[in-house]
């Protein structure tokens, strides 16, 4: 309340700036900036607590721009309020290397908590902000400390809202009864294709209403200040439910295209520029202006962030006082280390012990370091039963209201949302203070693939636990089996596949997933019975590759991973007793590390001079960077009894016995064989 | 209404036929089937229209089983109707290569509309079937001549709904108010994780009603057949908008388990099974029963099917004399055959011709084939100025009621709905009369990959028109640069990504999307502009990769797709000019069309002797198969101009003139060079 001049001084300036950046970088979304710079100055001022002089704060309120587009707003209010955003910054948008590029991205920005662009992504990464907010005060707010008790809010578009992923975190969020996340929508009517009456009619209020949110209305988001302001007080005062307060803007407000679809991804054009500042009072002679009274006013809410942090730092030190260990354990937690000797619970097995699923394996890996490591949270896309995610003894993360669990619960039900478990476990990584895993069928984290993308992108250290992970899921059929999974997470950048053969590779897979700090991991894991594998050991599988079996003057090298390296073991018997070859075995649990050590370890794992052939129920593809000859399954599977299925195609000791001895012949005449590791030329990194 | 005991012993005999069968079968999920089997007997007896003998008949109603675990409702459904499936059949459900796998295949079984199983396509394939029927009645109904009046009936349960494409598609449905849709919701309050207390507390009903649904409750939807009629019976008759009958159901109705988790996901235990063939009145020592009255009663609903289509036929027949060029026009599409000479309007080009971004090229094509292909429907999920997917002239597919357009229009908006958009042109394709295509950039055809996945799986001609393919797409940055994607999807069976290097080449693209009926396609196509190569045939370019420039004695092939293979010419000059090297240039502007040539033609295009190059600005991944060396980017990309983007990561001429020169090096002492093409032995297919 009592807005005045100043204030829009204020929000035409980030009007201002959008404009100019987006016409010197000749390409960007001015549209958005300038209809959400009125919601844009209310809440940064009169709601959120934030320093700029540490982004990192515990207990700032997190913002998450899910209209990603829109980021020169985002850019400029980092800009205004002190962060390591400099104007030459602004100047540089969208240019290469710059910290201001097209969409905002997380680890190149100071200010910028998650990466957001792809839409719906952002308001489901703030879902699990929110979560991971409700979490981390449920298990370390105390009476007279109420350390934790910031706000996620989000803005959004009509794009975001039209997104399944979004639809899913927001159902959830519902269902999560998240006081704590506010959204505001930006309902300018407009999309890429024009007017929104040609795809989008639903009544979005009521959509939300029916997912359980709190809903307010703003009908003029252009000028009402008092009017924003009220709606986010209101919504801060709901405790039970997420808030969507749908604001009425106009697009490109101020141009003289204001409310159409030609705002929206092309910068203004310069008549219309000049007009536009001199409306707004600007010398339209100038570019990237900033009054000096607006400086300071940001800046004077700046230093509130500053004495907030200040104040609270005071409070989480008389905290240290009464409770040591929770102290030391949050601490721990914000410097990214992990708990000491975690790692020591990871179960270790020989060949004596009994053959085990891998997604069983999984859930004794899970059952063993739950206990140590508090900052694993995670559940499942409602296959709990089939990903065997659940430790004994967990505690749901439900509100207290449905008598389920609360919010120190540490299993989440993520319901049938692949994706927005994806998009969900990216912000609960990039609250800070956990390590999501999330449980569904290989062949459906495919559905999250947009959510995975962005965790290899921003660097979130993510975990899936994808089980059913190829035909040896058996009965459920082609619809359910993966072929190209594996191979598309191997593509993408900065992503750890993991597929473990035995026990000891599957502690291996959750060893360097937990300790990777800026790397997703998708573990692969089996529905059938494995058996503990002589030869493997956790030390040698953390590596992301290694000799399983080694034999001088081999024929041949058989490389495998996860449930086909035990039958390699077996082709080798055969190979060696039937037709007098011998063949080393080589696991590759992980691509993504093993390409990650030394070249001359790589080489003793898959050395020149002899041929090698890898084996995996799945596409091939990939593979001919590790070895001569492929046998995998480039065609969809079959539905039967899984060994019915590895039986038709050929997935026996027997049918890998044929194609190795294939493998030696064919390459029995090259003289000097080298290992396909040698390269002409180094990749770019 | 009338309903008698002969009806409820057809209702258990489904039940008692879902229950022997995953009995047998020890796997599968007799819950929904047996929770189903009311509302199924109502549905398929009262309703809906089709002949067991001509499951193609193309006015009969469509049903799809979105929750397609349920299956053995389906295949005993069409079983007693005297469709194609067999009780020996039933008696082989999930195993290898039956007819009845564990999910639905569309191509294995007769009377299955669509491939479903995976959650959420199934409700979304059938908004497709409803738009396909929509659009079909809408060019072809005449006064007197209701050709095309079929329904699309589906059933879905809580996870379709928890699925955000099911969100997607569901929304576009109310919008498009497409009243021949009817959904039945088996509201049966269980999961997988037990109830669904535990993650979706949503007010479905609420939610269909806010995206334009008419929404209808059945509350005893175990009993109350009357209820279950007159439910239908109003949906039927309401023509503005989609219904969903939210049906509240018990799931494993008559097991001891009944309304548990316990009965979704595994076979009911004998003791189990016997009491409930008692409480039924069936022999509990025998197995796979169907009371002969049953039979009789499904049979003369069958029959009433056949009669229908000979009515129909007649109707045909009249319209064949008064409309004869439409007649001719139906006739053939429901063969298959697309219309002679179309493929006259593919644009060619000559070097002469100006550089045009392949985007534009691709809308040069449809805008020329559009008036020759009147199967062809399509639009963009709201990236249409961006897609370039709109010509000249096109009527949006709207209802008429919103004054945009109407059902006989070609151009769907499909608003920002990637994974919808994937599902609805399945269903289109499914429907039997239309060829469907879809635009979004090429980066979000992955969160489609749900969909795009069952398009090749279940072998439906659906074309992705994929823009801004790489990171020349330049200042929108690394959350929109594709990396990964090509590889996904090359590695996915039964699909053809497209990555055409010019206008000939975009052409050849098309040709070959078009006229492969049983394959979906992607067509990856530049922002930037692209030179007209010499060199480039549409007839070379349709074997999907070719020599593009050849030359004798050379010392290097280099081998490229799209915007990289003009800048591959520029480094064959340039390593000619600077270095004295003779280069080969190949284009592979498709890998699956490719690897179908024969093997002597593809070792004329990669052969013996040369060292290979690669050049691609994406995961290398994949191209090891084709090439010796690959010049690529394994990270993520960077946010700028396109031309500084190409800059940074060296895709210039001379970028790749040094690694041909590092890659000739590298091979120089390597005798009798053998291309990759050669392998030790055959892949299954």
């Amino acid at each position: 309340m009592g807005y005045t001049e100043k204030d829009w001084l204020a929000i035409n300036t980030i009007r201002t700036l959008a404009v100019d950046a987006t016409f010197n970088a000749n390409s960007g979304h001015p549209g958005a900036p300038m209809g959400m710079a009125p919601v844009a100055h209310v809440l940064f001022n009169k709601f959120m607590k934030f320093n700029p002089t540490n982004p990192k704060w515990l207990n700032r309120d997190r913002f998450v721009l899910s209209n990603g587009h829109g980021c020169m707003l985002q850019y400029a209010l980092l800009h205004l309020f002190g962060y390591g955003v400099s104007i030459d910054d602004l100047k540089k948008f969208r240019k290469v290397d710059s910290i201001t590029p097209g969409h905002p991205e997380s680890h190149d920005t100071p200010g910028i908590e998650v990466t957001t662009g792809p839409l719906g992504q952002g308001i489901s990464n703030a879902v699990g902000l929110a979560i991971a907010q409700a979490h981390t005060a449920a298990v370390y707010n105390k009476d007279g400390f109420p350390l934790i008790d910031n706000y996620t809010y989000t803005f959004l578009g009509d794009g975001c809202l039209m997104e399944g992923v979004s639809g899913e975190a927001s159902s959830l969020a519902g269902h999560l009864q998240l006081g704590n996340l506010i959204a505001v929508w930006d309902d300018n009517h407009i999309t890429i294709d024009g007017d929104t009456n040609c795809a989008f009619t639903e009544d979005v209020a009521k959509r939300y209403e029916a997912y359980g949110w709190h809903v307010l209305k703003v009908d003029r988001g252009d000028d009402d200040l008092d009017a924003i302001e009220a709606a986010l007080k209101t919504a801060q005062s709901v405790k039970d439910k997420p808030t969507l307060i749908c604001l009425k803007t106009t697009i490109g407000f101020g141009s003289l295209q204001q409310g159409t679809h030609g705002v929206h991804g092309s910068p203004l054009k310069a008549d219309d520029i000049k007009q536009l500042k001199q409306k707004f009072g600007f010398n339209p002679e100038q570019s990237f202006v900033v009054p000096q009274e607006v400086y300071e006013a940001y800046h004077l809410h700046a230093a509130d962030g500053v004495a907030a942090e200040e104040e609270w730092n005071e409070l989480f030190a008389k905290y240290a006082q009464q409770y040591k260990a929770e102290h030391a354990d949050l601490v721990r937690r914000l410097k990214g280390e992990l708990p000491e000797g975690w790692e020591k619970n990871l179960p270790l097995y020989t060949p004596k012990d009994a053959a085990v699923a891998s997604r069983k394996l999984s859930e004794i890996v899970l059952t063993k370091i739950v206990d140590a490591l508090p900052e694993l949270i995670g559940g499942s896309a409602d296959l709990t039963g089939s990903n065997l995610t659940k430790w004994k003894g967990s505690v749901d993360f439900q509100p207290k209201a449905n008598g389920l669990g609360d919010y120190s619960g540490r299993y989440i039900r993520f319901g049938v949302r692949e994706h927005g478990m994806g998009a969900i476990m990216n912000g609960i990584a990039a609250y800070g203070t956990l390590i999501p895993y999330g449980g569904t069928f290989l062949n459906f984290v495919s559905y999250a693939a947009g959510a995975v993308r962005l965790s290899a992108l921003s660097r979130q250290r993510v975990i899936w636990v994808a089980t059913h992970d190829s035909i040896g899921l058996g009965e459920d059929g082609p619809t359910h089996q993966p072929i190209e999974t594996l191979t598309h997470f191997r593509a993408l950048p900065n992503c750890m596949v993991w597929r473990p053969a035995d026990g000891n590779e599957t502690s291996a897979a959750y060893y360097v997933a937990i300790t990777s700090k800026h790397t997703p991991s998708i573990i692969a894991l089996s529905r059938q019975n494995l058996p503990q594998l002589e030869g493997s050991y956790l030390e040698n599988a953390i590596k992301g590759g290694y000799v399983l079996h080694e034999i001088e003057k081999a024929d041949i090298t058989l490389v495998s991973t996860g449930s086909e390296v035990c039958i390699c073991v077996d082709a080798a018997k055969e190979l060696n007793e039937k037709h007098n070859i011998k063949a080393r075995i080589v696991s590759i649990p992980c691509f993504e590390v093993f390409d990650a050590q030394s070249k001359e370890y790589r080489l003793s794992v898959l050395p020149d001079g002899i041929p090698s052939l890898s084996v995996e129920v799945m596409s091939t593809m990939g593979w001919e960077r590790y070895t001569h000859e492929q046998f995998g399954l480039n065609r969809f599977g079959a539905s039967g009894a899984y060994k019915d299925v590895y039986n038709k195609f050929e997935f026996t000791p027997e049918g890998i016995s044929k194609r190795a001895l294939a493998t030696i012949d064919f390459w029995k005449d090259v003289p000097n064989i080298r290992s396909p590791l040698n390269r002409a030329f180094q990749q770019l990194i």
